[in-house]
């Protein structure tokens, strides 16, 4: 490791929180500023349950930190929602500071939101570093991932990757957001205002069929309730049999006119055989299979922080995952 | 499509001619010519099993048929060693045309033969072009999709990849290659020779531990027929009960003084279960398994032809599968 890559926390939530404990357990990482609207002076350490302090404050202050700190990249964790984040992901840009975020519909904004892509991609450009969104799903499972299996096809006709997760062992806001222990008048109430949702299935459908090179016609997506046999207790919430337990979410991508791209999410408590899947109809035909599936908190920290070393080598610009080579594990105490 | 991309095939053996197969039906690739030592003179549809001919003559004289066809890239599948091939890759090279490869020794030639790959990295930096030599394995299995799965994975303690494949229904050259249906003592005296083994694991340890960050001390590797139970017949081969019905190859990478990278190869006629997977003891742990394997000569076909635009828009010098974005199936007539 010749160079410690030097990064600020921008957002310490529970995603953020759990990127942190990572990234100071790296050797090759130093983590140099926070920032956060609570927990405002507290040490970053301490907020994000590591059992000694890092040194590092809390600030509410994004321009003063970045100027004081001058990171290689920010680690951006503050929401799904773009225009929402815009504003922090312009100061960090005009600091000069690349960016790694965790934003959903950061993952592949060209669809939905071709506009502020397209000035984000001009900021980043304009000061000469890097911007991409990752996590397991999207950025991973649902759409490098798939993309990555097709290389060793010849042809390709139809792509379906399967989403199984036990929410379980998952953090609350996790468990609230796909619906878990609501009735089913206030899950679909939920459903209708956008609140349950879970947010990636269409930029993971732009990102593949753009991957692809096919002619993207239609998005069509479809969400519903898993529906509680009997009652549920896990760790937070306590789910009463005929209440949902969670949520299933499929989108279809339409290409010359028949669905080629399918995504099938289901994240409820108590699943019993979770996994993630990757079907593809072609030339080897080919089915990939994770047992158990990926741990998603686990998984989004590590696809943040192992993507540092790729976004701050990586050409000026907005990026997503299809136009980066691959980020591996970042190097560790034990064997790196 | 904006351009087709102009392609030389170097090579028109077995595998070879399935590059030309998949490449010619791919509207966004155009081959401008072949070059071999036999078929001289012959249309390459027809050497290579196409219904059809495509107006390319194979010739004996690269400098004359690079110099007259001007193509993007070459597909170069003539041979599994290196140093056989140089001169091969050289006349190519300095005539300012990317390369991508099936050469298993230039997959990742940076461990045994360092001195070759850092003169053919000068070449082609010199003359501004790509080189990638990939496949199925090495080239994927057993080196970029262990490495790219690592990516959700916060810190990594083993790794290994496995591939049980069944030889059955491959071509006769590759059944040859792993000594289906010789007797123990011609298997035991073709393995001292070096005739009898699969070409890359070491390789792909190599790609590993690189693409990891990890300090690699040494890699051992085993060879062992596969014996057969009963008599086999294929579609090439009769195999009598007790010869080998093929090999059964592993390796192993070790780093910090324990093995922290397995491989394990085994390819016969016969294989009852024949899958690919890859497990990794980490955090969280992973074990995806594509069931039922790859079918090794589609995909090394594919690999190489959806491999050329990643090539031709790379940074010039040698490069490996861990240092560029992936490639994804080449559009086709259907969807693309």
């Amino acid at each position: 490791m010749t160079k410690r890559i030097k990064v600020v926390q921008f957002g310490v939530g529970p995603v953020g929180a759990g990127i942190v404990r990572l990234a100071s357990g790296k050797p090759g990482i130093k983590i140099v500023g926070a920032i956060d609207l609570k927990n405002v002076g507290m040490d970053l350490g301490d907020v994000a349950g590591l059992e000694s302090k890092l040194g590092v404050k809390i600030s509410n202050d994004p321009e003063a930190v970045l100027k004081k700190t001058r990171p290689d990249a920010v680690l951006l964790a503050t929401g799904s929602v773009l225009k929402n984040i815009f504003p922090q992901i312009q100061v960090v840009l005009e600091a000069g500071v690349n960016i790694v975020s965790t934003c959903e519909e950061l993952s592949y904004p060209f669809l939905k939101q071709p506009a502020l892509a397209a000035r984000i991609d001009r900021l980043a450009k304009k000061n000469g570093v890097t911007v991409l969104s990752t996590g397991v799903n999207p950025g991973f499972l649902m759409d490098a991932w798939p993309l990555f299996m097709t290389g060793v096809c010849q042809n390709i006709k139809k792509i379906r990757a399967v989403r199984i997760q036990d929410a379980t062992p998952r953090r609350l806001p996790f468990q609230k957001k796909i619906g878990a222990g609501l009735g089913l008048d206030d899950f679909e109430h939920l459903v209708k205002s956008g609140t349950i949702r879970h947010v990636g299935l269409a930029e993971s459908i732009g990102m593949i069929s753009a991957g692809l090179g096919w002619k993207l016609e239609k998005i069509t997506e479809d969400i519903e309730p898993v529906i509680a046999e009997k009652d549920i207790r896990s760790r937070h919430i306590l789910i009463k049999a005929g209440h949902a337990a969670g949520v299933r979410q499929t989108a279809q991508g339409i290409v010359a006119g028949r669905e080629a791209i399918t995504l099938e999410f289901e994240a409820h408590i108590g699943a019993a055989n979770p996994y993630d899947a990757v079907y593809i109809d072609g030339t080897p035909p080919l089915e990939a299979v994770i047992k158990g599936g990926v741990h998603g908190d686990l998984a989004t920290t590590a696809m943040l922080v192992n993507s540092l070393p790729r976004v701050i080598q990586a050409a000026p610009g907005l990026l997503t995952m299809k136009d980066m080579p691959p980020a591996f594990t970042f190097p560790g105490q034990d064997l790196g």
